[in-house]
C-alpha cells in the first residue's frame, strides 16, 4: 500500500476512488428512481473509465475521506467525480465513468444454464 | 484483486498500468540520454495523471501481457501509453503521465537535515 515511505500508493488511491465511485453510481441510481438504497433487484456498476489527478502526496496512516459527487447520469451511464482528502486537504482528483450491467449478464456472476 | 469472480480487479489493472508506465517512464529517460538501464543516479518517476479505458473484462489466473509504448517525452515529463493483454486480447488501455522527481525532493526519500 505504500510506494514511497510515508505515502499512500498512487495505485491504491485509484482503487479507492474506482470503489467508492462505482457505489456512488449505484446510489445514484437508486435515487434516480426514487428507491431505497439497497433493495432487489440491486444496481451493479462496472468502471469502463478512471482517471485520477495526483496533486498532492498523500499522507500514510491518517484518516482519508473520499467524496463522490454525480456529474452526469444519462440511461446506464453514469459519471462520477470524487475528490480524497488527507487533514482536509485534497491530494487526489477522480472521474469514474460508471456503466450499469444487468447481474446476469456479468459472466463471473450468470447462474450456469442447465 | 478480485471483485467480480474470475476477473481482475480494475483497480488492480489501475496498479499494473501505473506500475509499468513509471518504469517505462524511467526507461525512456535512460535511453533519451544514452545512458546504461539502472545507472546512477537513477531516475525516479512520480505519477501525475492516470487513465484507464476498460474494454472488456480481464481473465485471473492468466499470464497478463503489458506494453507500454512512449507518446511523449517533454523535459522532466514523459507520457505513457500502455496495453494490458490476456490471450493476446487487449483488455485495458492506459495513459499516464509520468514526472521525474529528484530523489532528494522526495518527502519520504529526504535524508534527515543535521
Amino acid at each position: 500500500h505504500t510506494s514511497i515511505p510515508g505515502y499512500v500508493y498512487g495505485g491504491l488511491i485509484a482503487s479507492i476512488i474506482d470503489c467508492h465511485a462505482t457505489g456512488a453510481a449505484a446510489a445514484a441510481a437508486y435515487r434516480a428512481e426514487g428507491r431505497e438504497m439497497d433493495s432487489q433487484p440491486s444496481f451493479r456498476y462496472l468502471t469502463a473509465s478512471l482517471k485520477v489527478d495526483y496533486l498532492l502526496p498523500t499522507p500514510i496512516n491518517v484518516p482519508l475521506e473520499v467524496r463522490a459527487t454525480v456529474k452526469e447520469i444519462k440511461g446506464r451511464k453514469v459519471v462520477i467525480q470524487a475528490a480524497l482528502s488527507a487533514h482536509s486537504q485534497v491530494t487526489a482528483r477522480g472521474e469514474v465513468i460508471a456503466v450499469q450491467v444487468p447481474e446476469h449478464l456479468i459472466p463471473g456472476l450468470q447462474e450456469p444454464h442447465a
